[in-house]
């Protein structure tokens, strides 16, 4: 298997065998972080990381991984460039990728709904990036998908259900497993993005997945068919509801997030305020102990930052069973061994 | 001694020895600056810069020291993270500082009078990022205290009376040696911090201290009930004065510098322009060649930027006496012997 | 001949043995990419890049430059610095340039025609800091000149007439070839920094020269002064044109790309949207397909960002004899030779 020069910008796109090469390398890397084997994988070498949107988080586990391999990530604002648009003088992307990919061994792009006229059309772009380019092009969270947050995900429920950070990654012990995708209520109009992904990667596992939120708030019809798909491959149930409470009836993996309607956009605009108001009317909507009393021993799970008293409360994200810091540490290991496995 | 995973917040907490140590490896360093006994010594590491203020000062001795450890520090923004506040929904610190303890070897964090709703707010948040933090926080400069330009001085006073760059720091060489710490008018309404810093660790190292200002800018009680200790401990004597020429008589080391005064803050608000009107009506307060001439051929000492004509004249600053630039060029040492020490 | 520590604000001012030496590094470079002979040059060692105009191109080439010879490019944006100005406090450049000569290997300053009162005011200010500073400092693109993209024209078509890349540079094959400086229409208000350092350097390695330009388009007499000098001195031809299309007669290389008139700046204004106003009445001012039959198959070269469609039509843009990608390229091979002939 060679991934060199492979583009991720959604785990669908890849091989079961292609992402647990990730997992494999990741889990091997977050044992040995420091070993010299890893210190120089990109030794000398740059990663442009392109911030439509800012973020924190995103940024210091992409800078971070590119500084332990060795190499260097480039903070770049788009705002910055001179891009052509359909009203404006500039650069094409034609251009613009073909220079960086003389200069640099990887692209990552983050662009989220806020920064587009339409949902996909984020997709859109960071597949023309990565149409041009001949290095590879990684998505750090676009408007669809978020491939780095799914694989941190599967990492850290892997460990949790197996035996623990620094062992090999095994997915078979989330096999039968049962995944809860529950909306929560928020002020944070958030993305479909990590959310959508964790269905996609967790049905590839062959986890049982429950997606459940308020009506009016489904995600992307293509995203639930393939993780319909993806269930009946694997021999799974994949079941999609509008009652808070149901899906954590014997749930092993609770993640509780905000998410956007899909109402979000009218006439090119992203309506942030009007989205906001309308999810503050769900206060039922929280991942609580009480709700948590209803898994199988759930563990919590979350892409963070999280809302905390909107999404989930302190006591469930602080409490025992919550994996959120793991996962967080494992979106550099992740990434650390994607940026090995495509640009070294 | 052991300093690994310590924070720096303010050197009045560090030991004596402690801050030697810090001392005599800055020394070392600066005398040997790119040798490989410290090329490598953050290797692969990621030191977080978290830039409340903007400082280009700061971040360039910072920056320049993890890449001369042979690491790398991320420069930030907090606004570009979404931060709970009291009134917007966010991320905590609890969950902030959790998760970069997993990415990072250090924390620096800057936060300036003006960002906070009173004097004080500065120092408690860093504080909370300190507790909620398994890696060390480094303050490159609060509203309170600025550790790093404190040791910065010291080192300097301590060359410019020893033997000069390149040899062992002996900070007896100050023992019995007056410090004059003076307001400077100007319109820049600027921080205790660094002037705070002066007092306490010279006071610390056994020097005699004068603190003089205009009537009603006197600093942080605390600070100076803690340089009167401190004096005090070591048989010297401390003196706070409103004259203007009074403190330069025998002065062996002058450092002329504006400063806010206490009623900076109104409702929550830095009064900022009101700050800068109140100074510039003290024009006598300015370190001029006249009032050198009291001194016992004193050194003349600032962190920098000056504000040259307000805080001082061009002729002082720009003179044989001045020990700026030397100083400024130790934050770069110091701050690399404290990254060692915490964080190595 | 030693190159350590020389500034470089202008390609004029360096000698051609000087810049050969710039050439020959860059093109060894370029075949042994990532050598062990060129990955240590600047390790642990800081270039500072300040940006007073934002650029993502020469930021990604000076910051990639930097990381390929082991070391580190900050970047910093003086908006962040409290620098002194006629009406506002602040530090001076005389401080500023101090403290950095202490901090840092080598400092590169852009600043652009939009960023100063008048033309030739960064050009001053670049010199002020270079008067203070003990450490080189580099032109990363100023309102006059734009000495890194000159060498890489250079040596994108000595590249393209000679043996290709990876061979050494042989500037000879460029004698006696036409290159056509030509002025296009456009929506961008451009600096003549690019297109008169073309100029100079194609003029200095014997090419025959033509300037065209709709009437009112002239650039700086002195640049042209010198461009007829090192034409004579050559034996060869300068000429200028207000003619479209008598240029592209016999031409080799044709260099077309948009630049303001000199009447862009009134009452210390840079008066952009009246530029781009003006500059939009000439449509026939571009480089297409019709145009480069007249040439002797020249090849097309810009300096990028290209404002296609006006500057040039894509067919030629994106055409078989478009060099653009490999001169963009080169950007990084020349750039990480001055940083390792002036800072190593």
């Amino acid at each position: 298997m060679d991934l060199f020069g492979k583009d991720l910008i959604c785990t669908q796109e890849w091989s079961r065998e292609e992402l647990m090469a990730v997992l494999d390398l990741a889990a091997k890397m977050k044992r040995d972080r420091f070993s010299d084997r890893y210190a120089h994988l990109l030794k000398n070498k740059t990663f442009f990381m392109f911030f439509y949107n800012p973020s924190v988080r995103t940024r210091q586990s992409f800078e971070c991984a590119a500084t332990e391999l060795g190499g260097h990530a480039q903070f770049l604002e788009p705002k910055a460039m001179r891009l052509k648009t359909a009203t404006t003088a500039g650069e094409t992307i034609e251009d613009a990728a073909q220079v960086m990919s003389r200069y640099a061994a990887g692209l990552g792009i983050r662009i989220l709904e806020d920064k587009v006229p339409y949902y996909g059309a984020g997709d859109e772009l960071i597949r023309e990036y990565a149409y041009w380019c001949s290095i590879p092009v990684i998505s750090m969270a676009h408007d669809k998908f978020h491939p780095c947050q799914g694989l941190a995900d599967l990492m850290g429920w892997a460990e949790w259900f197996g035996k623990g950070p620094g062992y090999p990654i095994d997915p078979s012990v989330l096999e039968g497993k049962k995944l809860l995708v529950t909306w929560g209520h928020g002020a944070l109009a958030r993305s479909w993005c990590s959310v959508q992904e964790a269905l996609l990667i967790g049905s590839r596992f062959g986890m049982d997945v429950v997606l459940a939120h308020p009506e009016g708030y489904t995600l992307d019809p293509q995203v639930i068919e393939w993780t319909r798909q993806n269930c009946a491959a694997n021999g799974r149930t994949f079941e999609e509801t509008t009652e808070v409470r149901k899906g954590y009836e014997g749930a092993h993996v609770v993640y509780s997030r905000h998410w956007m309607s899909p109402q979000a956009y009218q006439d090119g605009e992203f309506l942030k305020q009007q989205e906001i108001e309308k999810a503050l009317q769900y206060p039922e909507w929280i991942c609580d102990a009480d709700k948590m009393a209803l898994t199988d021993n759930a563990i919590f799970t979350h892409p963070m930052p999280i809302d905390r008293g909107h999404e989930v409360t302190d006591e469930v994200a602080s409490g025992p069973r919550s994996c959120i810091y793991d996962v967080a540490e494992n979106r550099l290991h992740v990434q650390k061994a994607i940026m090995a496995l495509t640009m070294a």
